[in-house]
């Protein structure tokens, strides 16, 4: 039987990876891959090339868009080298210095855009709400109402938002990827660009908080 | 008393110009234009520019944004060069070839994160549902779903989604226009990038029908 066809946002990093992986599971993968003017970008992208090449996805299901003018909008640490990635703090309850405006609103519209045109019946993006670093539109709700404004603002009106992360934390996102022998090794989740990722970073403390928790060590280097 | 601050989608049309001379009458105006790789981009900048001016709007409340992966996407006439501009019909009551895919939500996403930046309580976006083109991201109801998804998706929850025209037909866009002394000679409706507007085209029929019905002569130039 043919499997769907289904878009998923790969950003490079341990969540979108292991999303590719339950994906892949159930569907026909067509990856796409957004700049959006981080810092990162230049490994982000050398993640997600290794990683398409992985999953044996051909170029022309790949698809590597830039919206850098989201760094032109500024107002995140993570697009604007003015304002400094501050060191993790995973007990602090406000959003953070790194939140990207309204970002995947961004992602998922190209997403959807692309759906449309290449008849894709699904989009995984891999949020996480729970264990993660309190950005609003990582929030469940958010990817709901979303799902009805693509229902309601689409040709078809049939393309799903799925997120099969959402609710997991970030230990069960690591045992996920393992079991599901996810290619781990090659993603990357420092919000820094540096040779090794920092070890200090919100997303680099939950990375290895993740691992540590799932009993398992992190296959990437870090410089401390 | 200090006016709002609010962002209009302002392609250079009279459908956005009239919104912006709404949104004048009650807002301080921040105005946003979307080059999104249509054929008729470089008339609809020039248009953005004068209309700007016109309202006094300085340069650091201008932002012209370039989202032509869009046209990479593809899979419609606007953007691909490929596909013909059909004359228009206006009795077709099907999604015509000329629909971009999912278009507004990517102009509403822009415009959300600049006003999450800027501190914009209101984006205006002169979208139309009766008497349109039948584009499904230009219903009522699609506009009330983002306006959802914003709240649950950004920092402050509380950006809201303004569209004065979405009940009007052309003929009363064109009479508030007319009352409001908005600026219509300065604007550009016509798919085609010619030097005169062709007359022809969807757009073009349901201008001159509009400025028809308003018992009003249409200010700009006409090849036929």
């Amino acid at each position: 039987m043919k499997k769907p066809l289904s878009i998923v946002l790969l950003s490079g990093g341990l969540d979108s990876t292991v999303t590719a992986s339950i994906a892949e599971k159930e569907c026909d993968l067509a990856l796409l891959h957004v700049n959006y003017g981080q810092r990162t970008e230049s490994k982000e992208l050398h993640c997600f090339n290794s990683i398409a090449k992985h999953f044996h996805v051909p170029q022309e299901r790949r698809l590597i868009i830039d919206i850098s003018h989201l760094k032109e909008i500024g107002g995140s640490a993570l697009t604007d080298e003015a304002i400094d990635i501050p060191d993790g703090d995973l007990t602090n309850k406000e959003i953070p210095i790194t939140y990207v405006p309204f970002r995947n609103a961004h992602l998922l519209s190209i997403a959807v855009s692309w759906a449309e045109v290449i008849g894709a019946e699904n989009i995984y993006i891999g949020a996480v709400e729970e264990d993660s670093s309190g950005y609003p539109d990582c929030r469940k709700e958010f990817f709901n109402f979303f799902e009805e404004t693509v229902r309601l603002g689409t040709k078809e009106g049939n393309i799903k938002i799925k997120t099969p992360l959402i609710e997991m934390k970030k230990s069960e996102i690591v045992k996920k990827g393992i079991e599901l022998s996810s290619p781990l090794e090659l993603t990357w989740s420092c919000y820094k660009d540096e040779e090794e990722a920092c070890g200090q970073c919100d997303s680099c403390l939950l990375r290895l908080r993740g691992f540590d928790e799932a009993g398992s060590k992190d296959p990437i280097k870090y410089k401390v």
